[in-house]
């Protein structure tokens, strides 16, 4: 179940099974001079049928699209046992017929109600994937904002500037990088950490920090973007501050900065952990409202609210950690939930972007969604799974409970 | 039912009622510095809530993606009358939750299931696209290709040198250059088909003619992109000729002979079409195939074979016309039908890779698509529609049928 079957040289489709690592077929294609549109921190662990049942964002989202872009086919055993080949070689009508393709137009489009379906509809085997050749150049810049008005200007100049080579946009908070560099065993990355984390306290707010990567077909070209792209910021003063990475090993540094929030702040205490979507101006606000609620809850006096994600996809992590504390409080998760849905929903956020609904958001998914909308979830759920046998709990079930209705 | 409701300038999000024009909806954008990710010939005529229940490809398909990936929120009425709000603001459980956003990974992700239904699960009423930046520059090439072989070495060379800024790549064959030439009035156009339709006879083939549009964010950047490709092509014998348009009327032009072609054989006489996708080495395989069959076939001696399509993506457009004859001849059709499928199904490719099935491929669906996949297909309808009221005798059902089983 972790074989890679083929890749396309014409199409750059890659087939393989779901227990590929993440990681194992981003080198696969790499080797064979095509990119694969899935980037995560876990990409050393987790599998792509994982990836695609619980439909994984990730840093590439804004420039390749989500996987109901770039997931071409797909193979599924639903919960009676039928093996269904979706715009996959093998048909189970006629022999050999369905060999991958980019557009398959012949009804409804049965792999999209798997993607994100957290295997509770059936469990995905295989995967095809659409992969844009490999870029010749990536450059990575590190930018310091003083404000979040300046973040929003560099947001605009990016989309202009560097365009279509702008690959990733990613954003953390003064509070989140303190973190990292407080728990970061990399020498070099500590020092890159220390150099940007000093400021003067000047101004009333903590800086921001920006990863902006380029990846294209012209490394001239490329270069030369991105350089007068930080070279305007600077000069017109909306960032105080800039590092531009060409060459792999000072890009892979400021990477694993960033891919190094995670991991640092769970270090730190436990973590009361949100993936919301707001409209990009309100991208702190959920944040600083948080901060505000806790300000005035005693119990935690010494909580932080650490803030990183997708700044172009309007997709934040907000993160409250509990320092020095390793158990979850219920009653103050229950306080922290409040305080982050509450101001997600004043917004007309999200409550999940990218991770899925899974147990812990099921609750909250019943009191939000439309209702007709969890009616036909609830139908569809019934339809594939009658017996409720598959990952039970997850999206909309309690374990044990009929699939035909709700836990309530 | 034709408003456009919101272009949200941060994440390039436009939310439009099914009945706007696609070519409204796509100046609406243009004027806000956004381009709407998808272009088709009907443009001036067809309504983006079709194009989403068709799930229309069109010849940007290749670089921004297709529906699946670009629409990100939608409402749609059910045929019991209940109106649902997928990701888009207005939910029916608290008011005004759910904006439009990039990511919402809220359970499953139903619009998913209308895109392509063809209107026989529901209809949308509204949707909402993300759209990318306008390009601030343009560029179209007008190649001539001596072989096939070619061809596939200008699709490597565009893929590799002109990268992120490719955005479209068409093939026209002979025989439908000279039909479009043939029913041409405007004067301009008429004479670039002139110029590139001479050729000397030399080669056993006749040329195959490829339109590679550029877009991108940097004038200069992409127009030395495209003119050293184009160079490189051209010296190394890999093109016979050439010509670039840069300024907006040429570029119009080029465009206008690429969408001439539908009509331009339609007037030439009744037109058997087919709409498939095949591995992209096989891509002229398909006709070459019919026109053996053809020439077997003494009942329509003097029928033509004209193809073109979306070169990258394997889709390809094979048309038979049956010059001055304006009926369609059933016998003929099936022996048609028989020719075109039988040489796709060999290949392993999709009978309809971007025009869907509608009445005409209901039976060679039925046919050809995994059965496993099928009996979900049916359930589906059942669960949504088991009056089968909604678009009755499309994708999967006779009028007047029950929606439990197929039509036999």
């Amino acid at each position: 179940m972790n074989n890679i079957h083929s890749l396309d040289g014409q199409s750059g489709i890659v087939v393989a099974d779901a227990g590929c690592i993440l990681q194992t077929l981003q080198e696969y294609t790499a080797e064979r001079g095509y990119l694969l549109p899935l980037d995560i921190g876990s990409k050393g662990s987790c599998q792509i049928g994982g990836n695609v049942a619980t439909n994984a964002g990730g840093c590439y989202f804004n420039r390749f699209g989500g996987l109901h872009g770039t997931v071409c086919g797909m193979e599924v055993v639903l919960p009676q046992g039928q093996v269904i080949k979706l715009n996959l070689e093998g048909s189970d009508n006629i022999e050999g017929y369905g060999g991958c393709h980019r557009k398959d137009n012949t009804g409804y489009d049965l792999k999209h109600l798997f993607i994100g379906a957290e295997g509770t509809l059936g469990v995905i085997t295989k995967v095809a994937m659409a992969c844009p050749r490999l870029p010749n150049s990536k450059n990575v810049a590190l930018l310091i904002c003083e404000s979040y008005a300046a973040v929003l200007e560099v947001l605009a100049a990016a989309k202009e500037e560097l365009g279509e080579v702008l690959s990733a946009m990613e954003l953390m908070d003064w509070s989140t990088l303190s973190l990292v560099q407080q728990h970061m065993s990399n020498k070099e990355e500590f020092m890159i950490l220390n150099e940007i984390l000093r400021f003067e306290g000047s101004q009333n707010q903590a800086p921001l920090y920006l990863l902006v990567e380029t990846q294209g077909s012209n490394a001239e070209h490329d270069l030369s973007k991105m350089d007068s792209f930080q070279t305007r910021l600077f000069e017109s003063s909306i960032i105080s501050n800039g590092y531009i990475a060409t060459d792999s090993k000072r890009i892979g540094s400021f990477w694993n900065i960033r891919e190094s929030c995670n991991p640092s702040v769970a270090l730190d205490g436990y973590v009361y952990k949100y993936d919301v979507s707001v409209p990009i101006e309100d991208y702190m606000e959920v944040a600083a409202e948080v901060k505000e609620c806790l300000s005035s809850k005693a119990s935690f006096p010494l909580a932080k609210v650490c803030v990183w994600g997708h700044l172009a996809d309007g997709n934040a992590h907000v993160n409250v950690v509990t320092p020095g504390l390793f158990d979850k409080d219920e009653a103050f998760a229950s306080y922290v939930d409040e305080a982050v849905y509450g101001s997600v929903l004043k917004r007309k956020g999200s409550i999940s972007a990218e991770h899925g609904i899974g147990q812990s958001k099921r609750d909250i998914l019943k009191r939000v969604k439309d209702k007709s909308a969890l009616d036909v979830m609830v139908q569809l759920k019934a339809m594939f799974d009658p017996r409720g046998i598959m990952n039970p709990g997850k999206v909309l079930l309690s374990e044990g409970k009929s699939a035909t209705s709700f836990d309530s």
